[in-house]
């Protein structure tokens, strides 16, 4: 018989890793962590990032929890995404990036 | 004159999200916090993982000096990765990951 193989999300870090083991997200998480933005704020602060991946993962972060979006009757129609509580819990993972990077990946100075 | 997009890699988050924001390199970087490994071992680790996206995630990690490759004049021949100095640091990030997952990614026990 085959040995069973565990389930891998039986570790924390794997369910962690499943939810923000993304570029984009990571950046949309850190850019909320300042406030609600809109659509467009967040675009532009990603840069690249095509709207159809924006709304994706926008899309998916609602649906785990981690942030909400709220529409505004107003003219224009006004869209904000903010974090949740459980959003705000992403903290200390983004401020060990921000450690990391500060200590680790000095900003490429040739070129 | 279009704006200036201010270069995200400015930021170091956004470096840090550039090495680790992908599932597979944060499960690596888990397992090889316990000590180097085989490639057998991380893939059994890693469950569904195809031998060629491991192999791209160990290149992409030796490049960047996360880890180091050795290989050992055995028969057969014996290859481990571990992390380096700077692949260590990576620490913080992986605990924050555990201490989130714990507390806000229960297990589902539904199903």
């Amino acid at each position: 018989m085959a040995e069973t193989t565990p389930n891998p999300l039986l570790c924390p870090i794997a369910r962690t890793a499943e939810l923000v083991g993304d570029t984009w997200t990571i950046l949309i998480v850190r850019d909320l962590m300042d406030g609600a933005k809109r659509f467009g704020q967040l675009q532009e602060s990603l840069g690249h990032v095509s709207p159809k991946t924006l709304t994706q993962r926008l899309k998916r972060l609602e649906s785990a929890g981690i942030i909400t979006r709220q529409a505004f009757a107003e003219i224009p129609p006004r869209v904000e995404y903010s974090l949740t509580v459980k959003g705000t819990a992403l903290h200390d993972i983004i401020e060990a990036m921000r450690g990391f990077g500060e200590a680790h990946l000095p900003l490429e100075t040739a070129g």
